[in-house]
């Protein structure tokens, strides 16, 4: 049975770690930045060295190809991002396209030739940490991106994604030579981390993702009136704040009743005038919902709005806006019970479980067939300097998506 | 009949309200700052004007005297202070200056000659919005500030007040010749727009303040895990806002079922990191408590640390601190039915009521008797540049305060 290499793995997230415009303080690499460069620069290196022909894309997506006995069949493509949230940690992305790098490598030692073409990703602009999007190579890379929108977007020194691209050599106007049709792809398979405490609680080497979760995002906004704390009387307030802890203190109850890993969130609220004696006369906040069942979600909307709506009148009125809502995405179930399977034969312990966070797999679902495959997050800690995945531990998710590869590129081996 | 003169009231305090840093914005007139100075030299004058001796102590407050028949009686105390909140109103304050200026011009204008001597005073800093320290003036009055105190506070420019206060001549360290024993006073009688809805709500004239309520305030820190808000399942969560919400919409309920004009209030919450897709792992937030009942005080602070253990444990540990109690302040029952007696000769409404915020009153009952008069603010608004109260309503509160001065004074009218 062949491995990937732990040592190499190790050495390849160590290095790319170092890509970072905050040393000491966690990961900071955006996509275009001198980080961002850098970390480009040893990826092709790597690719270039266990012979994959490099190209780059017009927005900087990374290909390393390894054409095998049919150039002209669809590829299996395998990796994931390679920028961070700022303060971010070493794994989220890199690990995904390490374990490109990895099975590339193994093809090469290997001598594995792909019956398909076998092509190694390293996406830009996963995070949306530069100019708000996120998602957005594999958007772009799906035709869900305009030039127009790369002129429009900005990061927070004011520079559009277009400006900061030509920066570095791309070329925004150009975005849809970065569209992927369906018939070049035979599969896409990425490795991320968990970003959550589930397998690592269980005890588990691998979650094999049967679904990414749908999701929406609420703004509401409780108005009512101020006053001053000591002079108005109880039976005479419209306090926007206790409106609003009603609805804080029972969103994640209608959560839980839905089941299907349904999960309900109030991350962010802001009180005014938030003095010590004045009551709050409007307060501001978010509820993020996400499922894997389309009808649980909107269950959990409609319940959520309602709670809410319930609260208004005598006094208070309420707002609310819904500026996301994305369907649940299935993954394939064909790929799926390969990853399984390969899991099993590797004495691997594993689990099906939902993705709570988008991940570029999501958005190539749309293009072609999608198995993701994810690593347990020490802690379930994620988009921290400290978030952290044993090295052994990628190893084992790497294995199950190189012996899948090899199945589903059709690889033999030559002298 | 005598009656206060609406028109000069009128003139008085929009005369004073000129003297702001904010025009158009509501008055924000620091003690010692330009505008403090303007108002100064007004109420000044206006006392010289009607005859009172004028003497400013050594941090600043105004006196002026009208000795009576026998200069060594105590005094007859009345007025309120004239320093605001940042963008605040024109009458929290100067309407009880103004009500001690025209009881001056109304005992000099019908020749009244006090057997006890009439001291109008307008006071410095009892808002607190220069250096965090309300009351100050009357706390001063009262031997409870020190000159240490006075060099360690600072303002907003980190400028001590002992600083500010040498700036426009006047001498920190020698605070203690500010203090007045209780044998130089016989009673003080404080006029307040009422800051709250109670009177307007009522149609009623004229609040009668039997006791300014206790108030303590809890500074209330939860702390739980933070988490990605896709990826941690609802049973694996230690959310400190879900908890901050379970107590935030209990604490009214407390109060409400104490009664006693008992309110508590929740003004100030932040909800740390305050991400929309992060669970937050802390919550800081203030109860403001505030009852005439020391014992229904004490009741719903128990009920509110109470319900803030009970929340504690597996994963979310609570933090209480308790930086300020002040049992409840009655006043002085005979003065009380002195101006009730005045208020009904005079054909006015009025209710015996609490007073929900502090007052310099609350200070002075310390050290002599005290009587404290509301009339209504419009919308129960104060701390706003819409603060308001009809100029005839000040005008029956000024009525009924002359009235009982002229008693308790026992003025007689010279030729």
């Amino acid at each position: 049975m062949t491995y990937a290499n732990t040592d190499r793995i190790q050495r390849h997230l160590e290095q790319i770690a170092t890509f970072t415009a905050t040393p000491g303080q966690g990961t900071t690499r955006m996509s275009y930045s001198e980080q961002g460069q850098q970390a480009r620069e040893y990826i092709k290196a790597q690719m270039l060295a266990v012979g994959l022909t490099v190209r780059e894309d017009a927005i900087g997506n990374i290909f390393g190809k390894l054409v095998g006995q049919d150039a002209t069949l669809p590829s299996v493509m395998i990796g994931s991002h390679f920028d961070s949230v700022p303060n971010g940690g070493a794994f989220d992305g890199p690990a995904g396209v390490v374990m490109g790098l990895e099975i590339a490598t193994l093809f090469h030692e290997h001598k594995l030739t792909p019956h398909y073409p076998l092509e190694v990703v390293a996406l830009v602009e996963e995070e949306g940490a530069s100019f708000g999007r996120g998602l957005l190579a594999s958007c772009a890379i799906a035709g869900k991106v305009s030039a127009d929108e790369l002129h429009t977007l900005r990061d927070a020194q004011g520079i559009s994604a277009a400006a900061r691209m030509a920066d570095v050599g791309f070329n925004a106007d150009d975005v849809s030579s970065v569209i992927r049709s369906p018939d070049s792809l035979k599969a896409f398979i990425e490795l991320h981390i968990e970003q959550g405490p589930v397998l690592e609680q269980h005890g588990t080497d691998i979650g094999l993702v049967d679904v990414i979760v749908g999701i929406t995002q609420l703004v509401v906004t409780i108005s009512g009136k101020a006053g001053h704390a000591g002079t108005t009387p109880m039976d005479n307030r419209q306090d926007a704040l206790v409106v609003a802890s009603r609805v804080v203190s029972q969103v994640g109850d209608f959560a839980r009743q839905a089941g299907e890993a349904t999960v309900a969130t109030v991350g962010k609220l802001q009180v005014f005038p938030n003095g010590a004696n004045v009551i709050p006369n409007k307060v501001v906040f978010t509820v993020d919902i996400r499922s894997k069942s389309e009808e649980k979600l909107n269950q959990v909307i409609a319940l959520t709005k309602g709670c809410i709506q319930q609260n208004s009148g005598e006094g208070i009125t309420v707002q609310v806006e819904q500026p996301l809502y994305v369907s649940p995405t299935p993954l394939n179930p064909g790929l799926h019970q390969r990853l399984q399977k390969h899991s099993d034969q590797l004495g691997l312990s594993s689990r099906t479980m939902v993705s709570g966070a988008g991940h570029d797999a999501m958005i190539f679902a749309g293009i072609t067939d999608v198995g993701l495959v994810f690593v347990p997050s020490r802690n379930g800690l994620s988009h921290h300097p400290d978030e952290w995945t044993d090295y052994e531990q990628i190893q084992k998710g790497v294995d199950v998506i190189f012996h899948t590869v090899k199945e589903i590129t059709e690889a033999t081996q030559h002298d």
